[in-house]
């Protein structure tokens, strides 16, 4: 009777991939929707000839499990979530494991995470990354939350995912939120990718006149290096994608971005964190503007750029260049992105394995690439690495790259090709690499008209200027000699 | 008995500040602080020999006040003004006017009109800027909430703030949130605008060479022209500050700024509402870049950047390029900041006045300048403006500009001294001037992993293409194809 392995509620198409591909990998599986049509369909189509079993109620779900029971929850993150678990946890006994494969916002899941331990329950959030593809032939898993669920999932978790070079890309991320949050931070970094791959195809497009096909060998020729990456590749099969009359399909795709809300999350835990995440951020508001469609047209037309000039340089100089400065960028991307969990993880007394991480990614998901193997390394070699930028091997790839890619946003700046990311990114690397900031300008700034106060540079104390004390100057002689303590700005 | 015009509680420097503006003004303030020791030295000091009565109990404050009685919160933003809410309704009668000065975030200021509304008093929140100096000789005031306070507090308010060609600097916002929503605004474009003076101090020092003194004539020459400002006012003073030994005291300070919330509130509100306000975004981002003062001290030691090159070129004509640079990125900072006004009051359903707005911006805050003269100008000509860039003169002043502006960055680029805000008001234009964006590459990629479906381009119409429809292509000839409904990136 009880024979199942795992439940699954939600048949939507990541629900319905993911059952098939862990029945695939010998695991029994309990299918269950709300509305239970889906499920006989399913049964009578997609899993038709599968050992999967349906369930067209809660009980049934439940009663068919085999203990522990593992549910895991693929439905519309949000209330969603917490009327399933409300729905489940009558039928369920302590050390049962719900686990919720949605893509919940991590402070969901530390709430979750304490309430059903709190009643004896097992709750883990997972990241689940990889669209329908992933779903169906090997997603990357990204569970955190009731550590002692981990034994019970490992084996299911470690099989259905996608495999690199022998190693499952599922593991353990770390306790409460940190399941969801990882992937918050992966779609975060997956905008970034998407935003430098097109700020490229613009360049190649509106800098160079290249016409899609040829971009399309360019971005071939690129997943043969360091750029080697799924993005990169299902880019050239899109712009190879041809409509009926032989036209680029992508040339009639509306330039209008959608976003589901991942990579905004993303950019405000960032300006929560005080971490700067510029290029995340950068390619969030990217797509805000695409969107203001409407508005960008009538602009167009009353708003002049520079002359266009036609490109005197080398040619494949300047791509090798390109290049470059999509490969720095994305360094400086994914430092930014682990300097944002190395923060959180501080602020929140997480134990993130930053080396796990990176391997998990390596496939299965969005972002998977050869370059997160090169991140693993960095990580494995120094678990506590700083930045990725004092790692040898990035450090020495993005020193290398410096010149091709100040000469492309140099380049993009005089064209009127807007290159948000790219320059952030830049912009993120030299004021990091700068001991020195003109941030002095801002707090004498402040000091001046709020009175905030400011500190002393190290080495430039006197009896006046003390070390550790927040000092304000009387700049104008007017005025009181005192601290602000209630104005913000 | 009943002689004062107006209440205040919190007798920190604002609140003192304000008191005796108000008491210059012919108006009989009653002082009153929780601790009241506070209040008996400020009589005794600070308020000696002018008409400023004190109070030593909430009730006491009440019972001095004229009907209806007006009472300015200049507390502590979060619980304090709700701590001293709860104490003064008990006291007050229907009519009765509450106003928070404080730098409340607009969503409490939501909440609180809504409450005290139902209880029949009228509650105003109110943005005060212009910090200590403002405070004591003119703020700029930016009142909303219950409508019918105005009547009430619009002498006090237009005598005490700032007055700029015979206009005062405050006036009616908006109902609801609006004067706090305002307030907030304002400081994220402080923010920018703060940001944009240290990047072109940056770019003076390390790229040109030039000493504070030099730098300083430069920001005096350019506070003549079309950058007329405080900040730039201030700054110049500030460069020209010296230390006793004669040293720029600039040049002693800790380069680590700080940030008390407000700038970051103004980017999570542009997240929130999809609007792209990237510069106050990269302003709050360079704040938190230089807070990691250890950290980018550690990296300097082992990021090289490029080979320093001599300026070969016209330093005459960069430093007017740069004024251009510094120009036509505050205009882009404004265009974005009037871009979140417009799509928060569609979505709340707000009336603004955004010539207003600028109006009382002109004096008395800290963004003050001959600038918001020219962006009044703009609105009072076009209530409805759809952009700042639409706007003649801001269209002519921007076109003007885009050439110094382009060959700025490109230097600093080059040079390897960052200009996160510059470079994304460049981006910002550029894209916004751009009819089609390569966004049609992220919908592309969106559909292909995540069947996320796109829209077709406007004149790319066909049989498969249709106007209006969310489409999906089976991209890979794998797969099934269905559009994603739970799937999120």
């Amino acid at each position: 009777m009880s024979s199942g392995d795992i439940g699954l509620i939600g048949l939507a198409v990541m629900g319905q991939n993911l059952i098939l591909n862990m029945n695939d990998k010998g695991f029994n599986v309990v299918a269950y929707n709300r509305t239970t049509s889906k499920v006989d369909h399913f049964l009578a189509n997609e899993a038709k000839g599968t050992n999967i079993q349906g369930a067209h109620s809660i009980e049934e779900l439940v009663s068919k499990l085999k203990r522990p029971r593992k549910i895991i929850l693929l439905v519309k993150a949000g209330s969603a979530v917490d009327d399933f678990i409300q729905q489940l946890t009558p039928h369920l006994e302590k050390g049962d494991i719900i686990i919720d494969g949605g893509n919940s916002h991590y402070p969901d899941t530390i709430r979750r995470v304490k309430e059903l331990e709190a009643k004896g329950f097992l709750f883990v959030g997972s990241g689940v990354s990889g669209g329908e593809e992933g779903a169906r032939y090997g997603p990357s898993l990204m569970p955190g939350g009731s550590r002692d669920a981990w034994p019970a999932i490992r084996d299911i978790f470690q099989k259905t995912s996608a495999q690199v070079q022998g190693d499952p890309c599922a593991d353990w991320m770390g306790e409460s939120g940190a399941g969801h949050y990882v992937k918050m931070v992966h779609n975060g970094i997956e905008y970034g990718d998407m935003q430098l791959i097109a700020e490229a195809y613009d360049i190649l497009k509106r800098g160079l006149g290249l016409p899609e096909a040829e971009i399309a060998d360019i971005f071939e020729k690129w997943n043969k290096g360091v750029l080697d990456s799924f993005l990169i590749e299902i880019t050239y099969n899109i712009l190879r994608f041809n409509d009926d009359d032989g036209q680029p399909l992508v040339t009639k795709i509306l330039d209008q971005a959608g976003q589901k809300g991942t990579g905004k999350w993303t950019a405000i835990n960032a300006l929560d964190a005080g971490t700067p995440v510029t290029l995340i951020g950068e390619a969030v508001f990217a797509r805000t503007l695409s969107a203001f469609k409407a508005e960008r047209s009538r602009a167009s037309k009353v708003i002049a750029g520079p002359e266009k000039e036609v490109f005197r340089g080398d040619k494949k100089q300047f791509i090798d260049d390109l290049e470059q400065a999509l490969y720095a960028s994305k360094i400086i991307s994914y430092t930014q992105g682990f300097m944002l969990m190395r923060e959180t993880a501080k602020e929140l007394d997480w134990h993130l394995n930053y080396a796990g991480i990176a391997r998990i990614w390596r496939g299965g998901c969005i972002i998977k690439s050869v370059f997160l193997g090169d991140i693993t390394s960095a990580y494995e070699k120094t678990p506590d690495l700083e930045s990725l930028l004092f790692d040898g091997f990035f450090n020495k790839a993005v020193h290398k790259a410096q010149p091709g890619w100040r000469r492309v946003i140099a380049q993009a700046v005089l064209w009127g090709i807007p290159t948000p990311a790219f320059s952030t990114a830049l912009a993120f690397f030299d004021g990091y690499r700068s001991e020195v900031l003109p941030a002095n300008i801002l707090q004498a700034q402040r000091d001046y008209f709020g009175a905030h106060t400011f500190r002393v540079l190290p080495g430039k104390e006197n009896a006046k200027l003390k070390a550790g004390e927040d000092i304000h100057i009387n700049w104008t002689g007017r005025g009181g000699n005192v601290s602000s303590s209630s104005y913000n700005a």
